[in-house]
This record gives structure tokens, sequence and C-alpha cells, in this order.
């Protein structure tokens, strides 16, 4: 097995398009996803602009957890975490999905949904979710980690190889031999000898206000 | 022929490495190359910040010659385009590498080995740099039509499709084959059903000071 780790932010369109891409490909290319966290919030907070991301000065970990459309999730996919990988990866896909196909709100109500529907024992999610210190220092840990690697936006996946890039499309594709045509390409973009460093389209943008 | 446009900047190394690359596929896979502008200096000057790209108040083919760094190259670039695209295409490797390869300064003995090494019409291309209002109004079209499509970097290319996309990459690739590799997996990300819009690797800060 390859061991892929992926940053996401639930709050994310393009990271819920990614994870699900990975989820198609993962068994046919023996893949061994990790899910890892990265904040939009707290990468594009306004008192950590011009920082380095390493040395945020607003960090999410720390924010009380009713001012943050994203705190609340972040901590339920740690608790999720505690039930292992697969699990933790079933609650994120349910929870992705809940988020940017069915629209809902990132609440209570949709968390418990998402562990229902990945199968998870509820109650010992509950009890992990109340464990709010423990799930907090994790968080942290993970925000950091990603500093660390300079990520920027999600999804970021980290090859085996140690490459590493912010991967946005917009089409969604699940059917499997799209799917793998498409991870192979990311792939070979990565380990391509020229080092490739980014590939951008240019946004062609609307009439200014 | 498949007409492919290439926007680029004489000051940015990514640039040169671009125009090498398609320089070397072209034959091989019957691309049309045109060069056109675009300038770093006004797309990423403070007057600029924030306001669209196809609105900018700075204009660097409004400035006086010795303030700009690019102008000039930019404006001898115009001259050289008087001579036919082909000449144009050579001038603009001649000078790509005298900048990058050489570490020449974009200074006019500079601009005049480029037409040397290019086998230019000297007297030509003189009498058309004289031409100086010209070569203005053309930069000016050109940084308008790369404001337009939204253009942040170079190189960028168009594709006969009409996709479009900022490609950097580190490793300068002459060598055929690993080029029309390199070339044919570009096209590939662009024309990929998913829509891929950024490939981006995350970049490892220094310490900060």
């Amino acid at each position: 097995m390859q061991l892929v780790k992926i940053y996401l932010d639930y709050l994310c369109p393009f990271a819920w398009r990614g994870l699900e891409l990975a989820y198609v490909v993962a068994p046919q290319l023996g893949l061994d996803l990790e899910i890892r966290h990265y904040s939009l919030e707290q990468g594009n907070h306004p008192e950590n602009a011009g920082r380095p991301r390493k040395a945020p000065v607003w960090k999410l970990a720390e924010q009380p957890l009713e001012s943050s459309p994203s705190l609340r999730a972040f901590l339920a996919s740690h608790a999720a975490r505690q039930q292992g990988k697969a699990a933790h990866l079933r609650f994120a896909l349910e929870l992705f999905r809940l988020r940017h196909q069915e629209r809902r709100r990132l609440d209570d109500e949709t968390l418990v949904e998402a562990v229902g529907r990945a199968g998870l024992d509820l109650e010992r999610f509950m009890a992990d979710l109340e464990d709010e210190e423990s799930r907090r220092l994790e968080l942290a840990a993970d925000l950091e980690a990603a500093g660390e690697l300079g990520v920027f936006g999600t999804p970021t996946f980290v090859l085996p190889s140690g490459d590493a890039a912010y991967f946005r499309f917009t089409q969604l594709t699940t059917e499997p031999e799209l799917a793998t045509n498409l991870w192979e390409l990311f792939t070979a973009v990565l380990e391509n000898g020229a080092h490739i460093e980014t590939i951008r389209r240019p946004q062609r943008e609307r009439a200014s206000r």
C-alpha cells in the first residue's frame, strides 16, 4: 500500500471533489489514504496576512466554537478519527457529501447524520467530541504540519514520493476509468523530470464593480 | 499548423524555459508559435493591486523608458516582430538566452546582440525601434489582450482549443523526446474532462526574518 495524505477543509468544494477522486482510485491503485486538515479560515485570516504559513498569529484551534463556521467540523473529524483510518475516511466523505451535494450546514445535526451514514459508533463519537481539549490539540498539530509543508489550499495531496500539490478541478469524476486517468495525470505532472511547479488557468474577470 | 500563443516577459526565467520548450516541440507537433507579451512589472505594480487585471491604472506602455527594466526589451520585441513571425521568435529566444543563460542586462548592447544572433536586419530593426510611438501602441494592445484573458504570470500558453494556462517548471528540457512528453502532459492537463484549474506545489518557507 502506498500512503497518500490529503489535506482537507470541509468548507471547500474542491476538497470534496478531490476526496471523491482519491476514494475511487485508492482500491484500484493500492493507495492508503490518510486524512489531514488545513484551514482556509486560518490561512486566509487578515491577521495572518503577510506572515509565514508556519507562523500564524490567528489560530483556528484556539478560537471559541461559536465564532467559526469550520472549527466544529474539524473537531468532529478528529473525533471520527479515533475510530480508525477507514472510519475517518467514510465520515469525511459523508460529511463532504452532506455539505456540498445536499447543501447542508456544518451544524451538529449534520455531523451526527454523517456519523450515521458512515456507520460509526455514535456514542463513542460523542464521547470523543466532548473531550474537546484533546481534539483541539490534535487539530493544532495537524494545522501546524500543514503550515510546515506550506499548504495554501485544499485539496493538497502528498504522494509517497514526498511530492505534494494543490489539485483543483471542477467536474466531479467517479467513473473508475476516468478517475484513474485523472489521478495518473496528476501524479505524472508531479513526477515529471522538468519539476513542474505550477499549471494554472487564468480566470477571465467579470466587469469591475 | 496549430496556432499556439505564448505570453512572455523577458525578465522571467520561467518564460525563457517555456519558450525553449515550445521551440523544440513546435516542428515535431506542427505548432505555429506566436509571441505575445505580458508585463510582470505592470501586473505586480502596487498601484494596480486589487484592481481587475483588465483595468490597470499604472500602464507600462506609458512609462518613461529609463524608469523600467523591461520596457525597452518589450519595444525591441515589437520592433523585431516587424520582420515576421519567425524572425520575432528567433529574436525572443536569443534575447532570453542572453538574459537568463549568459546573465546579460537587458540594455541596448544586449538587444543589438540578440538581433545579430537571430539573423535579423539590424538597420531595419533600429528604424522600427526608433518609431517608438508605434511600438508603444502595439505593446499597449498586447498587454490589454493579456488583461482581457486574465493572464497573471509568464509563460502563459493559449492552445488552439482556447484552453490557456500559466506553466511553470524549473528544469530546462530541450531533449526532443522529453520535451514532447512534457508538452503533451501539459496539454493533457488542460484538455482533461475534469476541467483541471490548478496544480500547484506548496513551497516550504525558509525561517521567518
